[in-house]
């Protein structure tokens, strides 16, 4: 029987949807979403309450992070910078990058973590298929996990835990359907609300591992996939 | 000549504005301030705007981090648990403690260093003279550096300072003394905003060092000082 608490980022995205399934194997869950001024932030926060409801969890938290968009300096949250089409080939770090975005979540979520007694803070962040975030890699969540080791009561035992990190798009689209995750709730497109535009970076990313993994993507988008 | 940046954090209190009084000795100064529905916030943002007026700071960034009401736990920010009065001999974490708050602070200090260019984060944590706030210690900002290091854009470089870290209360008040801080700006107390209530935690600590350091303090309080 489960009887430990674990929260679990959801974005609302693929790879969240993934790690809740993943998560819920062996943990009670307690669900975290962060608003931050992202220009699908309606779309993807009807889809983390529809993957809430699909794993009966009661225990929500939505933060409300404007100050994402009083900082600036990501396409995803500044409307003066446009979101850039998928180069998926590229080596630099591209315009849709949130500055320490989630060093900011990962902080909210040990804060409650802390405050609810949770043990583990699940992240779906992927290393190798992503799109070069720095603070995606594997040895941000090494750091991170001894900030909390420091930075919180003795008595308090949180352990960041990345499911996916090594994962390609492709085998994360092969785990979500083996542990039949709710793939058809989520949303990924950085730019649209109503039909995923298929274009974008986290578009073209998502299509690739499903044309990879040979499974039909279930969502809606505006334009075929580019193969 | 000045040209480099620095990011202060400034709650408005004694220790964040001697922070600022050191910072401004070799950098240029962007101001963050972050309510977070402590009881005192109106009264807070005051000092905080005062203290920039004083330093002619006009970079600044107020952020409205409400998610530590949603989450709870301290009695800063939750009306259902009452503000302590002093016990500077304990050893136990106050009931003041806002979970890992120092870390959520510093997420957002380093997403706007890294959006405006500064190359410091300026914050006044003291480790041997503060309540046993486990987010205060030297080995926690240790820690927060190498996040910020791995989880940020490799051409940036951040360093979080701490100035006062090694110092007593007693010190910080002389420190501010000899360079004339406006400590008449500043705001302490946890639990009243138009006198100070001269029992909190807060006050109690910042009264002491005043009396230590042979030097009145210009506040107001509501109780005279505790000998």
């Amino acid at each position: 029987m489960k009887n430990k608490l674990a929260v679990v980022l959801v974005s609302g995205g693929m790879d969240s949807c993934v790690t809740a399934a993943i998560a819920s194997q062996h943990f009670n869950l307690a669900f975290l979403h962060l608003k931050y001024g992202q220009k699908t932030e309606k779309r993807e926060l009807k889809a983390f309450h529809d993957i809430a409801n699909f794993y009966s969890v009661s225990k929500k938290l939505v933060v409300n992070a404007k100050h994402f968009s009083q900082i600036g300096g990501s396409s995803l949250t500044d409307n003066s910078i446009p979101v850039s089409q998928a180069n998926l080939e590229r080596r630099q770090i591209p315009s849709s990058y949130v500055p320490f975005r989630n060093a900011n979540i990962l902080s909210i979520a040990a804060s409650w973590a802390e405050v609810i007694g949770a043990l583990k803070i699940f992240i779906g962040a992927v290393e190798e298929d992503s799109s070069g975030y720095p603070d995606c890699r594997k040895s941000f969540f090494h750091a991170f996990n001894k900030v909390i080791e420091t930075g919180t009561k003795p008595e308090t035992k949180i352990e960041i835990i990345t499911p996916l990190i090594n994962l390609t798009k492709k085998e994360i689209v092969l785990k979500g359907s083996e542990l039949k995750a709710p793939l058809h709730l989520t949303w990924s497109c950085y730019q649209n609300e109503d039909f995923a535009c298929g274009i974008c970076d986290s578009c073209a990313l998502r299509l690739r591992g499903f044309e990879q993994a040979g499974i039909n993507d279930p969502i809606k988008y505006m334009q075929p996939s580019k193969s």
